[in-house]
């Protein structure tokens, strides 16, 4: 089904891109945090890799929590639900990584995020940003979708420069290294909630 | 076997519609909240994907239960059951998403639910209601039952314009774009519980 | 083996009709709750149906728990096991559910079961019967058995009125909607226990 | 290898008979309680209906635990270790279960068992004796390792009146109907344990 | 790889005989106890078998925890890791169930382990000693080793006489019946540990 | 993808070596630890034995927790998180296991590791180091990572000797036995953290 950009900016929920065998597609991970216990579920048909992502992404958001004031027993106090709708749709690999960490960052900060990012990219434990694959499909189904940003791994850059310029007319594409990165891009008015110009 | 509509608005108990490979069916979907530690228990043969509908349902409410005035400690003090008979009969599928969340607000929050209605639709974690397949078997169904309203994903609104009129006639089909409306057409007296014309 | 009918009415124990590629045969459900932290033991090699409709018939215990003047922390506060002899044969489906929730409900209350009563029937969370399949040779294994009489899902009617009269002759056959009706012939002075003609 | 007969009466062991493809055997099962919080290991390769046997003889105790003034709390206080070797071989079924809950029962009370007595039987939640199979085989196998008395399910006496006279010359041979009458045989000076003549 | 027998008496080491597709071979089983909450890790690639056998060299151990004045509560206190090197090779069978009883002894009491023995045994929970396989292979592996003593299960005795003299030349062949025996034979100073003499 | 050696000295990332179909390759473990009670995520698609590498690195630094000043509950207060990017690349054997154990205990002191160290070697719960397969590719991939020093098991010396001098030239290869050896080379300042000369 063919997913639009949001109207407007929102919390714990980001636009990933993902790479089918039908081509590109923009999918919305959304994240809840509930008083709880420190449990988490993984919903919306995830494989394996893709769970494993989510994990580490969450203990990325851990491991800054202090940077976002996040208070430490957050973690111990709180559920995490991550969901990807469509619900009967098997979803796999790393690349969701990057989204799903901001997503998570956004649920428990309240920080909004901006309604037309989208973003692809593995994440590391420490936050670095590794590349994917599937970059044309993915960046065709952005503007489709009506997105204008899109956050692209650095290591990617070649990639990006062998798709044809019409494709890319009328986005901006930014290359990441770190999740720092991605999230002074992404997260609206990132300035204000960590230190101007703080690298990882 | 056949299930006629109910007599009386229930608590906990709601209609929902299933495409089965020998056509649409009317299942009732049961919901149970008991003092427990927090516990979920899902009967009635589900497959992962209708386990995963159950389990974003309950986030969604957990998500809402403050405009509810749910009690915090609700979803740690209590267990709960949700169980589809007939439990001899594999299920599955995103399609009772909708259903689940209703049944468990209900059974949450002892608003009955309307007796003739009935619904289909995945849900997300944010209780936006997506599209679901089987729609002409499945109001079929329903109006077998003696359903008299009939609650549809708002993207399926072209699916239900190809039905024929026979079909529908004596239908009242609604078309949804999120729980709050579901919860407004499916509640007795929803307005009451949560402030009129409220949307999420 | 052969089963016969006890002697004498009992606690927790339940004769269940089960259908099996041989014919028809009785069982007894046997329930013990002990001092314990809410844990269940299912043994008897039964099968995920089966399972899932002790799980049920738990639920249904539990949700009318106050009806039976049972201690809201009774589940909490004892173990439960539920076991179906013999112990080698692996038994399967849903229609022991009604027999299930009876036996609970004895080891709980502490309040007998007649020693002639033999019962099948799925049940639902909230206590509704629905049919199941085989009746003939389980009435007939009831018979054998020198049951006096046999509690049948009202959804069965049908089925019964075909069976010959010379195999249903000398048993007492009743129609049950739900579990309130299976508790009123089962247990012994049943109208002691709970309001006479309480239906739930 | 071949067992023999323990030497002097212990706590906690039993010697129970098994029937394999080469023949009959005795074994001894071992039971160990240990300061702990509830826990229960099953070791010696059982298969799922042994390991069933195992926990329905320990709950079985438990609900008799009154009876033979073992403490409330000791089930939740320890851990049960249940062993039978050898530890590479794959055993199975249910006739161990008589053998396990004597043995679960001696550990418990530290009341010896005799060494002279070998058993076989399934046992039900509530005690009753249940038939098993292999009896020749497993009768000869407790003459050959030195047994003076064996203990038979009572519907098994049958079978026994078959088996020729030279193979059982020289066994006491008891059949039993309960786990009371399995106690009074097995456990040393088992009348001053319990009242004189008391069944269950 | 060749693994040579210790060069000092080590605390929670001690050396076992396997016997593989290839021949004969020593490995050392390590223990490590540390304070914790009752958990037991065992890691080396272990099948079931062999991972049984070590929860059983547990048991006994804490069986026989007041003979050695080990304080109650350091089973529910600590956690204990049990690994056996190479960790990629998979290892299986019940024959080192008495070497990590030892090392469980050893790790437990801090009394080392004799660098210059090896054993080889299964472990029943009451500390008897059964017999293995391989007796031939494993010697030979133990005196290339540079083992001196070797601890052998006594119902193996015969299997150990029609070893070729030359191959056992030089090597100390102990048979013991019981993990007592084993203890005195293995432990540095077994002796001021535990009454002399003692026998379980 | 091409990574090359980290340009500064970081805390809980350390540099292995890897061995794959397609030849040797760098890899860098994360550790992050993370307020909790003690549970370890293993993630970066590991097969069973590197997951019972990581294991087994943990109760080594465990072990050793003394000499390095641990505070006595740091496992018990914090959770531990060990990926291995690229997340969606299956890793497996025991190779990895110095590199863990390294990573672990950096994560823990808060002792950084040289960025231009790598290492490769199995890890036994004693931390010993035993010997590992695919040097030839591991080196030459750690020289053209740009790294300067490599680690390499004391029992592949014959191995590395083996190697044509070119590819070594350039690199400093220690050979190790123990972990001790290992940390002494790979953490910044070993000598001021533990006391000089100190083996285990
Ligand atoms: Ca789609
Ligand atoms: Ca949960
Ligand atoms: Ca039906
Ligand atoms: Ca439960
Ligand atoms: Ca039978
Ligand atoms: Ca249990
Ligand atoms: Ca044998
Ligand atoms: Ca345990
Ligand atoms: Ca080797
Ligand atoms: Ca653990
Ligand atoms: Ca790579
Ligand atoms: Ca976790």
């Amino acid at each position: 089904t063919s997913d639009k950009a949001n109207d407007k900016d929102e919390i714990g929920i980001v636009r990933g891109l993902a790479w089918t065998s039908v081509g590109g597609e923009t999918l919305q991970i959304e994240v809840n945090m509930m008083p709880g216990k420190g449990e988490i579920d993984l919903t919306g048909q995830m494989g394996d890799v893709m769970k494993e992502s989510a994990i580490t992404g969450m203990s990325y958001v851990r491991s800054v929590s202090k940077d976002y004031k996040i208070p430490q027993d957050t973690f111990k106090k709180n559920d995490f639900h991550i969901h990807i709708p469509e619900g009967a749709v098997p979803k796999d690999g790393p690349s969701a990584g990057i989204t799903m960490a901001t997503a998570i960052l956004s649920a428990i900060t309240n920080i909004p995020v901006k309604a037309q990012v989208a973003m692809t990219g593995e994440i590391t434990l420490r936050g670095r940003v590794l590349p994917i694959g599937g970059l044309k499909e993915k960046i065709l189904a952005a503007k489709t979708a009506g997105i204008k940003t899109v956050l692209v791994p650095k290591k990617n850059e070649k990639d990006v420069e062998e798709i044809a310029g019409e494709i890319k007319s009328g986005l901006s594409i930014h290359f990441v290294e770190n999740m720092g990165e991605v999230l002074s891009y992404a997260l609206v008015n990132a300035d204000s909630h960590i230190g101007k110009g703080k690298k990882e």
